[in-house]
C-alpha cells in the first residue's frame, strides 16, 4: 500500500478544538485520514451524550475544508482489549499508522506490529471534554472551544437540552440509572 | 387504540410501599397497566439480589386487589441508551403513556414522541430500596414498608438468607465479585 | 430539518454497477445521501467475502465525482427486527427518507413513520451479487458488472484470491466452518 | 413450595386452538400456570411475525376465563442449550413441573432433576403455527383455528399486512434479509 | 520462544480415530500442541451432542499417552471470522504453528502471518463426525472408530441417550428447536 | 461418578504462592483437579494484565508436580449471576465439589445442590493479586510471592512491559479507556 493512511481515534462528546488542532496536524503527514469515533454504542449519559450519528456529523462538518480524503466512521466498544485491534481492522479501510497518546491504545497497537505516534495534546483533551459538558450543563459559555460547526450541529439536534435532561436537573453528578425508573 | 394503557417501570429489590402508593395512583386512571421489571437479568447482588420470576412473583401477589387488568413483565436491560424505548416496545403491549419521574426515562420516551407523567413519589422510591435492603442485612425491622404479600414471597424463596449471604458476612458494602474467587 | 437527507443500505460484496445507478439516481433528488453498509460484522466467507472497512473504500472510490455530501458508514447486524430502525438512527445522522425495495426495510421504517422510496432496481440487485462472486471464483469475466474503482480495491487488498480460498478450493458451494477444523 | 405451579412453553405466532386445549388441561392439574413465550426477541418474519408483547396481549385475552392464576411471560432465546434452563428458571417464578412434547426441551429440564409432562398435543402443533401463516399470506380462512381474542388482537395490531409485507408481496418462502437491501 | 508449539483445532463430536491419527503425527512434531475444542458454547443437539467440558474429558483420556506436554482448551465460536485469530490468540498459549486443512481457518490465519501446515486426514474427518453420530442414533457399530477412552467417557455421561433423545425419537434429521415446544 | 473430582476457581492475574498452597491443599482431597480461569475474556488492563492463555501457561507450569490429573480451563464471564453455575458445568468436566471462600460464589453453587468447602486461605488473596501488581508496576520485588514458574513465564511474555504501560506511565491508578484516545 503506497498510500499513507493514518488512523485517529477519540469519543468526541462533543468534537472540540483540542481535536481540532491534532487533526489538521496529522493532515499534513498523511495522504489519507481515519478518523474512528469511538463507543459508538453509548448515548444519552452525561460522559456520552450524543449518537454516533451525531457525532458523526460534527466530525465531517467540522473538517470539510482538510485538503485530504477523510473516512469518519463510527466504532462500537468491543470489550475485550485483546480484540480491539482486531475489531478496527475490520471496521476501518487499512491504515499505517495509529496517532495515539493513550498508553492502552498504544500497547495494543504495538503488540500488533503496527507503528504508533504520538500528538502534541497530551492531557488536556480529557480535560476539554469533561469541561466542555460541565459547562453545557452550568450554561456558562462554551461555544469558544469548540469549531463553529460543532455549534451549529448542537442547535439543530437540541444538544445541549438532551445533555442537561440526562444530567439531571438538579445535579451535576450523572446517575447510573440503567433498567428502570426506581430502585 | 381506545383502550389506555399506562406503562410503569421499576426494579423493584423489593416491591416496596413506595411502588405500591404510585401503581394504585396510575391504577385509577388508566383501563389497563403495564408493570416493567427491569434490570431483569441481574441477581444475587445486594443491587439485585431477587431474580425477575421472584420479583414477578412479588408485584403479582401484591397488586391482586387491583380492578384493573394488568401486565407484569419483566424486561432485561439493553444496555444502549439510543435502543431502550423500541426494545421494551418490544417486550410488552402497546402502551399509550408511561409514568416516570426519572430524568434519563423521561428523555428516551420523550424523543420518540410517547407521553410521559409524573408521579407523586419521588426522591424517596430510590432512598427505599436501599434502605430497606441496608435494613434486611442489618437484622433491623423491615416488614412494615413492604406489602405483606412481598414478606410472604420473601419467606418462601428464603431471601433474606440469600441477600445477607451475597452481601458477604461481614461486610454491608458489596463487592466486585465477578469471575471467581481470588484475584 | 431543512436539508432532505437520505438513506440507501445494502451489503455492497461487492459494490456494483446496480449500486452504482441506483445511486446516481438518488443523488439527484437529495441534499446529502447516507450510504449504509449492512452486516458490517461478516466477512471472509462467498457470502460476506470482504471487510466493513474494505467496503468503505470500494463505495468511497467509486463515488467521489457525486457533487453531494455523502456519508458511507457500516452498521453492525443487529438480528433483532424490532430494534433495526432504533439501531440505524443511532449510527447514522438524521434522515428523512429512505430507499429500499426491500419489503422488510419497508415495513420496518413504515412503522416508525419514516417515508420510503422505491427504487428503479427490482430484482437484479439480488442477482448481481451472487453472479459477480461466482463469477470470481470461477475465473470467468466480472469487472465489467463493477465500477472501475471496485476493481482498483480489490486488486489492493487481494480480494479475489481470499474469496477463492474461503469459498474452498474444490466447490463453489460455501460451507459452514463455525468453530474449527473438523467435524 | 405447596402450590402445584406449573410451566407451558410455546412460540404462539399466533396463540391457536391447539394451544388453547392444551392449556384448558393443564389448567385443570395445577393451582397456577406459566405460559411461556419463547424466541421472545424475534419478530417481523414469516416464522416469527409478532412481537412478544402482542403475544402476551393475544395469550391473556384468549385465557381470561380461566380459573386459576396464570403468569404470561416472554422468554428471550438464550441459544445456548445447557444454559437454557437455569435461564427460564430466572426469568419465571418457581415452578415444579413442565409440559411438553419436544424431546429436547424434555432433555434439558429432565438433566436438571424438572419433572416432565407430555400433553395431549403431539405432531399437530407445529403444523398449526405454519399452517395458520400461511393461510392469512395466502388469503384464506384461518379464524376457526384461533380463539377470538386472537382475531381480534391480531386486527388492532394491524397483524395480516405485517406478515403479508414481511413475507414479500411476490413469494411465500420467507427471505433472508438481514443487514440490507441488497446483496 | 524457542519451544514449537502446535495448535489444532476441532469440534471432537465426538474425538475419534480420525482426529487421534492426526494428533499422534502432529505430536511428533512439536514440543508441545495445543488442542483447541471449537464451538464450546453448543451443546444437546444432533450436530454438536455434547458438551465443551465433556469433550474435555474425551481428549485428555484419550491422548494422556503422549509424551508431550498437550493444553486441551474450550474455544467458543465468536462468530466474526475477521475477530477468530485474535479470539484463539487470547484464549491459548502462544503458539507458531496451526495445523488444519480447513480453507477458510488456513486463510484467517495466514492472513495474520501464521503458518499453517496441512495434515493428513483430508475429507473423511467431516464424514466420521456425522457418521458416527448417525451410527450411535440409529444403535449400529460405532465404538470401532473412536479410542476406547472416548467409549468410556461417553458411558459416564450417558453420552448416546442424551443424543437420541436431542434427536427426536422419530427422525434422525435434527430439528430446530429454538425457544419453546410449539410453533 | 466414582472419581472425586474437585473444582477451584480464580483469575490468577497471576498466579501466586497464596493460589499454590490452596492447591496443594487441595490437591490432597481429590483425585482430579479442575483448576477454572475465571475472567477468561479480559486482559491488558491494570486489575486484568494477562490473557487467558499466558494464565494456563503460567498455572499448568507451577503444577506440573502434583500427582494428580488437572485441569485448567479458561471460563469467560457471563454476567448473569444466575446463569454462572450452568455456565462453568458446561465448560469444565463433571465435578462433585466446590472450593471457595467467596459468598457469593458459595451461595450460587449451594443454591443448586452443589457440595462446597472452605479452603485455608481467606482474606489475604485477594490481597496478594493487587499487591503483586503493585510492585510489578512501582519497580518493588515481587518474584518471592509466586513459584519460579510463573516467573518465568511473565519474562517469556514480556509481561511486567504490559503491566507498566496499560497501567500508564505517570499514574498507577488504572484508568477507564474504553472506546479511544480522547474525551
Amino acid at each position: 500500500m503506497s498510500i499513507r493512511r493514518g488512523l485517529f481515534l477519540g469519543r468526541f462528546q462533543p468534537y472540540h478544538n483540542g481535536h481540532h488542532a491534532v487533526i489538521e496536524q496529522i493532515a499534513s503527514e498523511v495522504d489519507e485520514l481515519i478518523i474512528g469515533i469511538g463507543s459508538a454504542q453509548w448515548s444519552h449519559s452525561f460522559d456520552n451524550p450524543f449518537t454516533a450519528g451525531e457525532r458523526v456529523l460534527m466530525v465531517r462538518r467540522a473538517i470539510k475544508h482538510l485538503p485530504i480524503t477523510t473516512y469518519v466512521l463510527p466504532i462500537e466498544d468491543i470489550q475485550r482489549n485483546s480484540l480491539y485491534v482486531a475489531h478496527i481492522k475490520t471496521i476501518v479501510p487499512p491504515f499505517s499508522v495509529v496517532y495515539s497518546n493513550n498508553p492502552l491504545i498504544r500497547r495494543l497497537f504495538e503488540e500488533e506490529g503496527i507503528p504508533v505516534r504520538r500528538t502534541e495534546m497530551v492531557e488536556r483533551e480529557l480535560y476539554w471534554g469533561v469541561e466542555i459538558r460541565r459547562r453545557m450543563v452550568n450554561g456558562e459559555p462554551w461555544e469558544q472551544l469548540v469549531p463553529p460547526a460543532v455549534t451549529e450541529v448542537l442547535r439543530e439536534i437540541n444538544g445541549l437540552e438532551r445533555l442537561r435532561q440526562v444530567t439531571a436537573s438538579d445535579a451535576v453528578v450523572p446517575q447510573d440509572l440503567r433498567g428502570g425508573g426506581s430502585a
